[in-house]
């Protein structure tokens, strides 16, 4: 029910409503656990469901939190899951868990709260645009909120405990999702990429660690939690993010200027075969859309629902694509579903090149 | 002028009107040479040049070719041999010549004779669908009327002598070219190229000897011109040319039945890149062809004009792109200017898919 009631609405990090350009969102996340209990990979699953029947009702009293939904991994259909990892609320590692975790958030999805995926809690303000601070000030909130009622693990030297000790210190994980097909285009994403990893910035796919940048969209995060305030891990990122926008903004202006057959065509290709194809993977339709959107940006291609264009990034995933149906597909069956969806929002949103 | 005549109407192979289906067009080629005279490998320049300013006459006397052209090469810019070449009146070879080779044909391009290509004489008739009978009883004619006139080299044991040894004999290549998309999808173009040369017949590509198949073009022809009658050859031809259709009819209903969506998937994207690229390659333009052509015999795809599609087979070859540009243009300017041609193009012809 929970996960039917979500998907009515964009994913919160695609609410940007199409103004949002190379920034899709930011997000901030928090490490906690309890200085009382074992860490969920050394407790049993009995101990771990005590866990998050206590944590789930002291979260949902929490203030921030006020009106959101609790459920049990237990609870979930794999695909309801899945669809929960492709909406980011939860981790490909969490998607796979079951009794003694789970998952408390907010009808928004903008708050999500992670029970027992490796730490206790992994608790997740996301937003779209570049709004870091906003994000960070209610994570803060809610920490503040959950801190006076539980007893956290922490260490006078190092900080807060975790499960890894990458999250050992302030717990703290910022990130900010970036759309750079101007950058890649101009195959200018390498020294992008070796730059931030330089100065201790992690840089992934869309869907976090381990995943490829599909889509021409880039995660910048900060690697190290640790002997930094949490003001100064959030503003560093933010002004990194602010100088990668301006290296794309460049790469796209250029493209226009010196490269523009190689720019209308990419975007008239992205369109053409989005209208056309009759299958589609997951991967192809990302890198299309990603073209659809330079298109959009700048003003190659108009339409009258942007919006319509943004929620297919989500849309045309596996999980998303198999509620939708309604039932199981095989990958085969999902690319012409795919396909299929595609085409016709496309052409409900009223793609059109400008004239 | 010559040349700008000739592009004003369509090239003759093209000329089938829409229907022709698998079949594209029928070409019956004969080498003669005179006996009183070197051979154009073996003759200088002055002699050469002798046995043209001959045979024009003659050729021009002849009633098959009434009303013709002739023209000297030296006579044209490279641009317009390359052009006559693209619309297959003259081979590879003969646009790289100079002063003492020419070209005698009608203005319906159907029938043409290269005069000192590797011969004295190689003439052709060309005619759209399958229709080699009549282009053998054409070529008869008009090989009776200038037997008449002149004194071929002719040997009681071999038959007529040629420059290389795979023509002599009859001197005759019948050929005929073939649009398999059917086949190729299907996996299947491999078993037939086999079986047709283990019968002694060749499978080249779109403009002949040497060239790769692209646009699913494949044209297949006799390889042994010595020890069968005339009839014989083009009677062979025919049958395996009908075999060929059967297969490529085949597979395209099998390719409907069974792989409904990779066909479909093939036609829309082919549509979707050829009406949104701003950058095309020749190859790419034929394969993508290739796929509108398929569509619309299927019935994926309708339009209001097909000969307007099939034209772009000739019209986006470097030549012809360069004449109607009325000027000389880098392979990276031709990519620009035929991907506008073509979305000119498809806008006329009125592309639409089959509700």
């Amino acid at each position: 029910m929970i996960v039917d009631d979500l998907i009515r609405h964009p994913a919160a990090w695609l609410a940007a409503g199409g103004e949002a350009g190379a920034v899709v969102s930011s997000r901030i996340r928090l490490a906690r656990n309890l200085r009382s209990a074992a860490f969920p990979g050394w407790a049993g699953e009995e101990e771990c469901e005590k866990i998050w029947q206590k944590l789930r009702e002291l979260l949902q009293a929490a203030p921030t939190l006020a009106g959101s939904y609790a459920i049990g991994m237990d609870e979930l259909e794999l695909l309801d899951r899945q669809l929960l990892f492709e909406r980011r609320l939860i981790s490909r590692e969490h998607a796979g868990k079951g009794r003694g975790s789970g998952l408390v958030g907010t009808p928004d999805e903008r708050l999500a709260v992670m029970v027992n995926e490796e730490d206790h809690l992994r608790m997740q303000v996301i937003r779209p645009g570049l709004d870091l601070r906003e994000a960070w000030s209610v994570m803060n909130a809610m920490d503040d909120e959950l801190g006076s009622r539980v007893d956290y693990a922490f260490s006078p030297r190092l900080g807060y405990l975790t499960a890894c000790p990458s999250n050992v210190g302030t717990g703290l994980r910022a990130s900010v999702m970036l759309h750079l097909p101007g950058l890649v285009l101009m195959n200018e994403m390498d020294p992008v990429i070796k730059g931030v990893t330089k100065i201790g910035m992690a840089v992934r796919g869309l869907w976090g660690e381990g995943t490829e940048a599909v889509g021409n969209m880039f995660q910048v995060s900060n690697q190290i939690s640790l002997g930094e305030k949490e003001e100064e891990i959030v503003h560093s990122l933010e002004q990194i993010v602010l100088e990668i926008v301006e290296h794309e903004k460049n790469a796209r202006a250029r493209l226009r200027d010196r490269k523009e057959a190689i720019l209308r065509d990419h975007v008239g290709r992205s369109r053409g075969i989005l209208e056309n194809a009759h299958i589609l993977t997951s991967k192809e339709a990302l890198d299309l859309l990603s073209g659809l959107r330079l298109g959009l940006e700048m003003s190659i291609l108009k339409c009258v629902d942007r919006r319509l264009l943004d929620e297919l990034l989500v849309l045309t995933q596996p999980a998303h694509l198999q509620k939708r149906e309604g039932r199981k597909l095989k990958p085969r069956h999902r690319d012409l579903a795919r396909a299929q969806r595609v085409r016709q929002v496309l052409a409900e949103a009223g793609v059109k090149p400008v004239e």
